[in-house]
Parts: structure tokens; sequence; C-alpha cells
């Protein structure tokens, strides 16, 4: 027999399932046995210290159930974020009411010994985490750090025709910069090839300890405000009719929350439809929902003081005075959950009644088993092409020039045409700054707006690109939902402003971290971050465009199994390096790549070998051969190879017996010591490398400190090596002189070499007046000619004799 | 005779002022010599690499010769931040023609010569940015990186009653998050204290190589958005009515700019007024400008495949190839020029014309002279309280506990007291989650919108603390705003969460730096980040919540005069170093504090000595006195000084005749190599406080990489210091696990000095197993109890015997 969803039957079951989920929630903040408040409640019954949140719950789990509600009705396909991620048992809740938790965790049974170990585990050593941590079944996105919310349900979308993110947003996460910009997802939705996503705003009125800025709005107010940015908002208020403080009949809002989701729903199918049927896929107004309810709705109204509780700051953590050491206030936490009816929704045993049970869902349908939220729908992995298609061909090092990132560009475009569902590049308008040509010109960018050529160059409704919004923070965010969801892609950011998100990748990385723990998740494709316009390309910007801490703000966490950082100095070693990190899983890749006119290096054999091992000896541009060196060049990236080369060049012609060791690295972790990356290179091995009381001149393209460290983890002092880095300094000036302010450049190498090989220290005073008199030329000429020395510029690479 | 500033005849005079602009901004992209085209363009009168931005310049210059006037009309105190900061030329061209670049840089005289050399240094090696950098005078907002233009204005009025910031902003930077969010700022400017900002969006319709959003939004919609979110949006549209290509006339342009800036000003004007005569300081809609203009307008049209440049991507650096070596089209260049009429703007020696010279101004109402952007229209030096009338006093170290947070907040509050008018305090949401009681109690928040006591709290009109947006960029972007302009502050922040502003943080110390530099420049007050709810404490929050790199985040800039950290331990330090950061100048201090109820360690003379000193031997917690120590502990900040301390004491008991030394390390840049830092000990001394040979024991709050580069510039090994810290571990646990889980607890640092000291390895075994069994204990406990050991929970410090 057909179920009527829009009878006042089913709203009732619609009400005990909320009800049920509010119950089990308040039991996981306080108590620790007794769940079913069967006899007296006891101290020991109670948490020594409840931690948690509060105020955000009864309007998700209010959500939550009428979502439930929809799916069932339309047969939809759908999964949820807390974008409030702090409440955390929401998700918890709910999934322990469809039985999904128990299905994750089989120790936490639907019975009253389960429920007792629900409630005890939650924010409790050795338990779960207060948020929607990945141990919560059906969550991608943790909250911890608000404002990512819609960002990520829109990433995880794309390419998902299907799916329908249920994405609720906080009023105070409402206010952050990330998400206040995240609401021009919507010019970037494709209703044909995409999925969709219903942004469900909650006003409970107010965040930690103050009212949110959009609950102070009027409905007017935050119609234009939505409406302007390209969406239509449908609003359902807990609030009786201009009333502060006063609240409509729950079934009343069940009605009210019943029926706009379902218009919002069929909205959404209509759009589809349409735009399916008739290939029509022009900009949508998508629906969204404004949520009024107070903030620790049904929840302690006054505190000890008087002051309210619910529909207050008051609300947001725990907003009574009841735990184990503190039960004089026992009753205002018994009383609080006995309002909820528990008898009326968990049977004796514990196991919640059918009237509940009515509004759960089963199999992947329930949102916390839907396999988006655990690793993708179909994931799949990429179809690789084969990057040595790509290879520069030379004869000899040094002869050619290519511009690295525009070379990329065709094996990236290949990779798109490979994978035209599952593989996508994110960037803040800089793709083509980036000199990712070809990938443009192919691939096209995805924009729905209007799109008037020539003017515009490259857009499209459907592309394996989206560069349209100037936000790092929405490119990361959509990455990390498309990642999440087990698709592949990049982000290919100017290296200073990539900056802007690095607590975003922060979060990223402790997502995966905590992911990795559970052994029920499947894992995730990695997260590529490419990091170019580096700080020695600043020729055109200037100071503000320079900062290569990227790489020591990930280094620091010391977690090499997750962060893998890789700064091949040409194109083909860039063509090695992406073979292996599009194929990585549960990690973030930090690709620093060059994009201007550089001079090509490695074979792509030998791009691949120094790949493989992260290292390497460099044979042709060495003189040791069967010989102790008299000093030993390492260097990491374009510039800083280009210099030392050069550097390596100069001093060999000056002093032809001198014995020269140049390593390339790559791969820069594989120098951390095994002790912190049991993936590095041995001690051994990074001794025979750069031996004991040899000299080593190694051109860092980072800020020093963080290659201090790791010649310090290896046990290598400052007498050991002499790191040249980013020294902070920078200006509007010629790509040679950016090296040099930074002490990077080939004069000041080789003079670091006269002044540290012992043999050469007689020598010194001559070779050390004429790199310096050169460094003086160089200051003059380009302040006189605005470019750089001939010698400079025409400089090449003739090999060694 | 008064001028008729609304007269066809006057905006003749700013249309000319405008071309004069533009000229002068062209050739600064372009030319080295012959500036004003005198006989043929010849190659050396070119610069070899044109440098710089075009498409945002001609709008700019057409909104400030606007504003111009309006100030003229209106006798304005106003200034302009460009948020298209990337336009560099647009400040200087400007500041060049009302003379003050002439006043600021002597050698630019207002001629022939003078030009030829403003032309040269732009975006030239040893010459000027090209962005509105701290050389270019007027500027408080240098535009690099991108977002913050509207933020940084509203810091600026604040508390500045009768300055109008005009902030223009670039259509792509409204993409941005942190712009996107500071169209809320609205709600927070009090019309009777602070002064206004005009926000001048501006719709050039394109970024670097895509169309921008709002610009495909119909005025319609954007009314909307800006109306929802509380501004009054005046629309000022270059085009000619529906068609995208076709621009009106430039005087009719003129006539609706001035007409709109007029009705902006007056409002602006009559807004104050009532509110100021009527005290009446309810929330106000303030007006903006929307201008629609083309990228590139009046320069170039098309490029040489036919494509437009004009209202096109294509006009946003250098839109035609002309060079030094590529003279080829050099008419597409003096065309361009010419089309300026320079002969009507500029006499035979350079020098503008009259009718270019009528709409300038003179004195400090000059934009680029006001003197609020050069350290503040008064700016004043803080009232400082005394801060020893609030220290805390105890018997002995560790006998009372105190919330160094809230004790502190005594002092702000006194603070704000004395100094009613200048000192603010930012925070996103957190202040009374950071335990600023009695600040918030009796300094107030400033929220213009409605108050709902008592489910409100500690709002009002008019407060010393803006927290109630949830928005990190915000509060950075306030404060630096405030602190630009001459005034004092702090941003308070959950620990973790600031990093959400690194990228802010590097360019505020990129522009002091730079600022330092110029001798015009006056110098600001420090930028004080206080970070709190650190990683230590996050046993209600848990992993999403624990980062504290933002330490070596600054630190690795290796710029310690710019950048100062400090981690008191106790309330009596945090007193000492707010007395200190308070008075400082031209840096970024970042104070880690506790807001925990936490032992009270140093009395007020105790503290004021660490402070002094940056570090020191704490007599108290030592037992080496007249002898060399066996082992040498140190600590910084909270947490790790109470495991030190009781790591101490537990030896101590155990191991009677160890000797132990023990240094407090408050000013953690005092560690750095002289070399690297000029204010910190000498080698000697350092080598005294830690003797070569014995062990150090380093309990650091953050990430290890930091101090390992610290000891490395030292010429120190990992043989000479145990470096315990953050190990990116973590977890909702109680406040002792988490430092178990990162070996920085009591247990794992005696154990450290068992293992490293060799006159204690013998008794090894024994020891280490006690420590491991306790360890173990603890694991269990916690999991059994949700709280921790009452041996770890009730330990007291009780002087060594
Ligand atoms: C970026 C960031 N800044 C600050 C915080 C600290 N914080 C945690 S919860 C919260 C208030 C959130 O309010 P709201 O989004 O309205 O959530 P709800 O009312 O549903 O709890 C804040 C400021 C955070 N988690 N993330
Ligand atoms: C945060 C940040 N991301 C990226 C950039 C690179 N960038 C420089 S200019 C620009 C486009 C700016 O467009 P818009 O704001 O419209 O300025 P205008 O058209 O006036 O030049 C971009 C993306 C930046 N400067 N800052
Ligand atoms: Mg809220
Ligand atoms: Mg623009």
């Amino acid at each position: 027999m057909a179920v009527n969803y829009d009878s006042q039957e089913y709203l009732k079951s619609v009400d005990a399932y909320w009800r049920a989920a509010n119950y089990l929630s308040v039991g996981q903040l306080f108590l620790m046995s007794n769940p079913l408040l069967k006899g007296e409640l006891k101290a020991e019954d109670v948490k020594p210290k409840p931690i948690g949140h509060w105020g955000t719950i009864v309007p998700q789990n209010f959500i939550y159930a009428h979502l439930n509600r929809a799916i069932k009705k339309y047969d939809l396909n759908m999964f949820y974020i807390e974008g409030s991620g702090h409440g955390g048992q929401v998700m918890v809740s709910n999934s322990y009411l469809d039985g999904s938790y128990t299905e994750r965790y089989p120790e936490i049974t639907q019975d009253e010994k389960g429920m007792a170990k629900l409630f005890k585990q939650f924010s409790f050593p050795g338990g779960v985490a207060s948020h929607a941590a990945p141990e919560t079944p059906g969550s991608i996105h943790e909250g911890g750090e608000l404002g990512y919310s819609l960002s990520h349900g829109v990433g995880a979308i794309l390419d998902n025709p299907d799916v329908i993110a249920a994405v609720e947003i906080g009023d105070g996460e409402s206010e952050t910069g990330p998400l206040a910009t995240s609401w021009f997802s919507s010019k970037f939705i494709n209703p044909i090839k995409d999925g969709a996503v219903i942004p469900i705003l909650q006003i409970n009125g107010f965040k930690i300890s103050n009212p949110t800025i959009v609950s102070r709005m009027s409905d007017e107010d935050l119609t234009k405000y939505f409406e302007g940015m390209g969406w239509k908002p449908y609003f359902v208020s807990a609030y009786k009719n201009g009333e502060f403080n006063g609240y409509k009949d729950h079934m009343k809002v069940h009605q009210e929350m019943a029926k706009t989701m379902d218009e919002v729903v069929e909205e959404i199918k209509a759009i589809q439809k349409h735009a399916r049927e008739n290939n029509d896929d022009s900009l949508v107004k998508w629906p969204m929902i404004v949520f009024r309810v107070p903030k620790g709705w049904t929840g302690p109204k006054f505190d000890l003081d008087g002051n309210p509780i619910e529909n207050s700051f008051r609300a947001h953590q725990i907003p009574i005075p009841v735990a184990q050491g503190d039960m004089t206030h026992k009753e205002m936490l018994t009383d609080w959950m006995e309002s909820y009816k528990p008898e009326e929704l968990f049977n004796e045993d514990g196991s919640p009644k059918d009237i509940v049970k009515e509004n759960t869902l089963s199999g992947d349908q329930r949102m916390a088993m839907n396999p988006i939220t655990n690793g993708g729908i179909d994931p799949k992995v990429l179809n690789m092409p084969d990057y040595r298609d790509f290879a520069v061909e030379f004869d000899k090092p040094g002869s050619v020039e290519k511009q690295d990132m525009a070379e990329w560009a065709k094996y990236l475009d290949k990779m798109a045409e490979l994978n035209p569902n599952n593989f996508r590049g994110f960037g803040p308008d800089e793709t083509k700054s980036n000199r990712l040509f070809q990938l443009l010109d192919n691939q096209k960018r995805q924009w729905m707006e209007n799109i008037h050529t020539p003017n515009d160059e490259n857009l499209a409704r459907e592309g394996r690109v989206i560069d349209s919004q100037l936000s790092e923070h929405q490119d990361e965010g959509w990455l990390e939902g498309y990642v999440l969801t087990g698709r592949h892609g990049f982000f290919a950011t100017y290296e200073a402003f990539g900056r802007v998100v690095d607590s975003m990748l922060t979060q990223h990385m402790k997502w995966l971290r905590k992911a990795k723990e559970q052994a029920w998740r499947h894992d995730y494709p990695a997260l590529n971050l490419v990091d170019t316009s580096t700080v020695f390309q600043q020729d055109h910007n200037g100071y503000t465009h320079q900062d290569p801490g990227m790489l020591t703000h990930l280094y620091e966490k010391n977690r090499p199994d997750l962060i893998h950082e890789y700064l091949p100095a040409d194109t083909n070693s860039l063509l090695a390096v992406s073979d292996k990190a599009f194929r990585d899983r549960e990690c973030i890749n930090v690709l620093v790549t060059s994009k201007q006119p550089r001079p090509q290096w490695f074979s792509i054999e030998e791009a691949k070998k120094l790949v493989d091992k992260g290292l390497g000896y460099v044979d042709w541009a060495s003189t040791d051969k069967g010989a102790k060196p008299d000093v030993v060049f390492a260097s990491t990236g374009t510039e800083p190879t280009i210099e030392t080369l050069a550097a390596i060049d100069l001093l060999h012609k000056k002093f032809p017996d001198l014995k020269i060791r140049y390593i390339n690295v790559i791969d820069v972790m594989k120098l951390m010591s095994p002790e912190k990356n049991p993936e590095a290179i041995s001690n051994k091995e990074f001794d025979r490398l750069f031996p004991k009381g040899t000299p080593v001149i190694f051109a860092w393209h980072g800020f020093k400190s963080m290659m201090e460290s790791i010649w310090f983890d290896r046990g290598r002092g400052k007498d050991d090596v002499h790191i040249h880095g980013y020294e902070e300094n920078g200006d509007i000036t010629t790509p040679f002189d950016m090296r040099v302010l930074n002490h990077i450049d080939r004069y000041n190498l080789a003079k670091e070499v006269v002044e540290s090989v012992p043999e050469l220290s007689e020598k010194n005073a001559a070779f050390i007046d004429e790199m310096d008199t050169l460094l003086a030329k160089h200051h003059q000429y380009i302040r006189d000619n605005g470019k750089d020395m001939p010698e400079v510029t025409d400089w090449q690479w003739e090999g060694l004799k």
C-alpha cells in the first residue's frame, strides 16, 4: 500500500523520528549508562565532563528527518553535509536510527546496551569526535573550521547528475568569507551534467556568544540577498509571526517544512528534466531553503540566573550544569530528555519503535550509507595517458627552451579527454596566466552565465576547467568535494596565493589522516595542488607575489605519508611527477612548477629515474667520477637548478680540476630522516650522496628553515651544508635579480664554493672579487637597461669537458 | 569667485584632469624617455620589457578625478583605497598631477625631465612597484593579494568620524571570500563615532582572462544583492543602454558620475548630521557606487588578430606588443597616447596646464597627502595602564590558579577606558569563549543591528570590541586598517583558525617592511595577534582545532625586527609581555596565551625580568646552583611549562642529586642566532645557558621543525637537544592526554632525561618502566572515567628541597 507522505499521520512519524534523534543527541552529551532513564539517574550514569554542542542539533535533526521523508517520497539519491559540523551528534543519531551506524560499528547495537555505548563514546576519551569527523558515517565534511560546506557540496555533485547534496549551513558560518562567496557556486553548476545542491541555511539566530547577522535581517532583505546572487529562497519558520521568542506548534512546522521540501525537490526535478530533455543548459536559479528556528530549540529554557537558553547564544554548547560531580540540578536533564517522550520512541529493549522507523530508509538510500560519502558512487582510477608521449626531446641538456606548464597542458588535455567525467582542473582566474593553454583551448572552462565571444575566451556551459571565479577558497573547496567523492583533479594557483587556503589544506590533511584510521572508509584520490608563478618568477608582480612557504606549512606537519612535495626542474620531470601524483591515493601532492620559458635538462628516462628515487646524481653535471667530490651541489626546482648548473659551469671553467657532484632533488620529502619518513633515503645513502666533511651547496626553492630542519634531523649541521633559499627579498625587477636578491644566483653560489672548499681558499680573493664585480655590474646594468646582462640571458649549458 | 562644480565647464577640467592621468599611466607602462612624444618615438625611448597593468587604470582615474571634484565641492576629508592594487599607476599619476608625488620624491619634478623619470622608474629595476605599494603616496593598501580593500577601508574610518574612505573594489576582487563577506561591515559602522566608506565597485567586466560574475548580473540583481546586505547602490554606467560594446560619450559619463557622487556624498553627510544631531545611532543603509565601465576603457581597441582589447580580459596587462626590441607597431602606442591630447594637458615644459590643475587639491586635502594614509590623522601613543596593578599575587609558585585571559581582560578593560578612541579589540565571535569577560562587560561589542537582551549579551551601538561577525578575514583586515591609520589594538582568535589569515599576516609584514624603507613614511603601532584556545587546550573541540603553526609561518620569514613571538606561561608574564607589545611599533606581535584555569608561576617582578630578557634561568625550579647541570630543561608557554615543572618535580624526588637547570622562554625569537637576529642572546650566552655536552630537554609549544632550525643556526645538533613539541596528534580527549599524545607530558619528558643523562642510564630500566606504567594507567583511566587521573589533576608544585 502506498504511503501518503503528506498525511498528518506520516508527519507524526517524522515527528517521532525527530524526537528520537533529539533524545539520542542529548543522551550523547551527558550520559554514560542508563540511556533509557530506567529508574533514577545516578551520578555514575553521567559523564564527568559533558562536552559537545547543543544549539545546532535539533534544527538539524529536523532538517534530516524531512530530508529522509523527501528521499522516500521522491526516491532521491541524496546525502547530507553539516556545515555546523560541531553538532557531531546529528549524523551519529540519525545514522543510528536507520541502522547504518550499527552496520559500521557492530558493537553499537540498536538496543539499550548499544545505546549506552553510543552515549558514552561521544566526545569521550577513546571515543568519537564532537564534530562530523571521518569516523561519522555519511560525513564528507567535518565542519571543524567553518566556511566550506557549500563549496564541498558543489564539488561533490559536479559530474554526479543524479545526486543532490543537502547542505546545511550555519548562520554564523554564512558570515565567513569562504561561505559568503560560495553562493556564487550557482554560476558553475550545469543542470545537465552535474547534480544539484539544496543549501539549507539554518538561521538559529546565534553563534558562540553573539547573534548572527543574517538572523537580524528581514525576510525581505534575505530574499534580495539570495535572489541577487541567483538563488530562489524558500522560507520556513518555527517562529510565530512577528514574535522574537514565540514558536509555532511543532506539527505546524513539520507541515510547512514538508511542503517546502516538496516544492524544492520538485523544482529541482523539473529544472533537470527540462534541461536534460531539451538539452538546455542555461543558467538556473536553484532553489534553497532558509530555516528560521531558535538555537537550542526544544531544549532547556532558562539557566539558573533566569537568562534564556533556548533562542539564545547560551544554547551553543552544554546548556545546563549537570555532570557526574554536579548532580544538584539533575532534573533539568531528565525533564529535558523525557520531554521527547522516549517511551513513544523506543521499545523496552531500546530498539526504535516502528513509528520512528517509518521515516528511515534502507540500504544505500540512507544518507549515512550513500556511497558518495564513502569514496564515491562509482569511483574509477584515472585512465592515464602515457606521459612519455608528451616528453620534450633534445640532443643535449639545456639546448631547448620550453614553458613547463604549456607543455604540461597537452598532457592534461589528454587526461581530460580520457576521463571526461571524473577529472577536473580548478583555478582562481589564473589558468591562462599559468599557461595551461591547450587544456583551455580544448577542454574549456565551465561557466553558466552569458558568454560574449570574442570578448570572452574558452568559456562553455560544460568544461573540464573551472577557473572563472577569483576565489582560492572555492577552488580548494570544490576540489576537496570532488576528490572526497572519488574523482580526480588539480588546483593550480599562484604559489604565493595558495597560502590563502593554508588552513583548508591543513583540514584536508587532518581529514585524510583520521579517515585512514577507519577500516570501513574507502580511500580517496590524491588532491593535487599546483603552485606555479613561483617566488622566483615574480618579475611581473613583485614582492607581494612571493611566498614559497606552502612547502614548510605542509612539511612541518611531519606526515610524509599524507603530504608529498615535488619540485620538478623541467617539463620531463614534471611529466614523470604527474604520472605518480595522479595515480596516488589519500594524500596531498604539492607540485611546484615553472611557467616561463626555461631550458630543459632531463631526458624523459632520466626524469623518470629521478622521480622514482625522488632525487639523484646527475652524471652530465658532475666531475667527481671515480673521485671523492670537493663540493656537492644540490638543487630543487627550476631557478635553483638553472643557477646551480650555471655556477657549476663557471666553476668548472675556472677550476677544471675541482671535483663537483651535482644532485637534483625532486621529491623533497625523501631527504627527511628515515625516522620520520620511512620512504626517505637511508642515512647511509644520504651520507654517501652528501659525504661528511665535503661542503654541500644546497640551492633550495623555499624558506631556509625547512631545509635546516631536514639537515638537523639527519644529524648534520651548518658546517656541512650551505643552504641558499628564498630570503624574503623581492621587488619589481628582472628575473635574474630576483635570484641575486636572495643570494641564490650563480655568482653567489660559486662564491660559496670557493669560500667553503679548503683547497680553493688560497685563490679566494681574486675569484670572490670577480664575482662581486659581476654582481655590481649586474646591479647597475639592470637599472640602466631594464633587463638582464647578456652574459646572464645568453648563458647556455655547454656540457663539461 | 565661487567655482560652479556642476557646470559643463568644470566637468571639462575634470575630463582634462582624467586624460592627463590616463596619459601618464600609459607613459609609465611603456616609456623611458621622450615622455611628451616630441619628435618620433625611438626604440631607446621604450622600455625593454613593459610590465604592469592597463585594464583597471582608466576607470580608476575616472573615479579619482571625480573624488577630487567631490572633495573640492564639499570640502571633504577623504582618502583612496585601490582594491585593484595592480593598477599601481593610478595613485602615482594622480599624486603626480597634484604635486604630492614631487613633494615626496623631489627628483620627480613636474616637468619633462621629471616626467621621464616618473615613466622610467615604474615597474623597472630599482624603481617603483607595479602595485599600490608603500612607496606610493596616499596608499595604505597595496592590493597585491586581492580581497581586503573594504575591510581595510572600514578599519581606517573606525573612530575617525570626519573621514570618508573611498574604496575602489575590483569586480574580480568582489568574487573573493574576504571581499564578499566584507560587505557585512556596514553592520558595524557607527554613524556618530565612526567615519564613512564609499565602496565603489568597478565593474569593468573582466579579470585576468575571464569575465566577472557581477558584470554578468543585471542591475536588478545587483541592486538586490547590495540592498539585501544593507547598502544603497547607485549605478553609473559608461555603456549605452543595452549594448554590450557600445559606450556613452565621455562627457555624459562625467555628468552622471558627478551627479551620483554628489548624491552619495550628500547622503552620507545627511546621515551623519542626522545621527549626530539627534544622537541617533541606529543602523544605516550606506550609499555605494556601482560603476559599469569597460576594462581597458579608452585604450587600444583590437589586437593584431582582430580580437577586442577594450572591454575584454585582453586589456588586463600590457595590451599591445610594443617594446624596445619590437617597434613594428609603435604607432599603436603613439596613437593611443595622443588620443588623450597631451597638448591640451601639458605645457611645453611638461608641467600640467591650468585646466588640469583646476581639478587638483592642495595641502592635506590631496588624497595622496591625507595624513590618515601616513601614520594617522592624530596618532597618539597609548595611554598605558600600569600592568603591575593587575598582577596575580601568590605566596609560592603554583599555589594559585587563574585563567590568564580572564585576568588579562581586566588590564585590557583599563586600556580601553584610558584610550576610548584609539584602542580596539577584534575577534570572530570568540571573545567570550576566549574569556575576555571584563572587557566585554565594561566595553561592550559594537553592533548596529537590533539588540535583544537578555538573549543577547554585551552588545551596544558603540563598543571597544568588534567580534560579532564570524570572520577572521574581517578581524584581521579591520585591525590592519586601524593600525595602519595610527591606532592600536589586537585580534584575539583560536590559535588554529588564526591560520585562516596566514597570507594576510604575510602581506601586512611585507607592507611594514617596505614602508620602513620610505623615509617619508611615519611608523605604525604594532599589530597584536592573540592566539588562544591553543593546541593543547582543545579537549573541547579536538583535532581540527589544533594548529600552532602560526609560529613557524611567521618565524621562517626571518624578519625578527618585524615579527615577535611571545609565549607567556602565566598571567604575570602575559601582563609584562603586553606592556611591551602594546608599546611596540611597526611589527607583528604574536601572543600565544592560555584561557583555562592554570597554576601561576612567576611574580610580576620575575615576569618582567623574563620579558625584558626574553628568557631566563628560573631559580626556584633549578637544582644546579653552583654546579654544572646534568640536564637543562627549557619550556615555552603554558602546558609545556606545567609539564616541565611536573617532570622536574618527579625527577627531583627520584634523583635528588640530579643537577637540573630550568630555563623559561617567553620571547622565542631571542633564541635565534645573532646573525639572523641582532636582538637575540649571544652565542656565548646561549652556550652558557645550554652548555654543550649537557642534554637539553626542550618542551616547545609549536611544531618541531621551527625549533630545529633555531638550534641548527646555533650550530647545535640533535645530540644536544631533545625537542618535544606538537606532533600533529589530537582527538577529543582529556587535557593531559593531549599532551601525552604529543609526548610533551611529564612522564615522557622525565623518560627523555633518564635516557639522555649518561649518569642515569644505569637506573634506566626501572624508571622508564615506571613511567610507561603510568602512561598505560593513564590511557586506561581516561577511557574508563572520562577525566584525568588524580595524580595528574591534583599535582601541585611543592618546591624543591
Ligand atoms: C573558521 C572558524 N572560526 C571560528 C570557529 C569557532 N566556532 C565554532 S562554532 C562557532 C559558531 C558557529 O555558529 P553557527 O554557524 O551559527 O552554528 P550553530 O549556531 O548552528 O551552532 C564558532 C565561531 C570555527 N569553528 N571556525
Ligand atoms: C587572492 C588573489 N588571487 C589571485 C590574484 C591574481 N590576480 C591578480 S589581478 C587578478 C584579476 C583581478 O580582477 P579585478 O578585480 O576585476 O581587477 P581589474 O579588472 O580592475 O584589473 C587576479 C586573479 C591575486 N592578486 N590575489
Ligand atoms: Mg547559528
Ligand atoms: Mg575587473
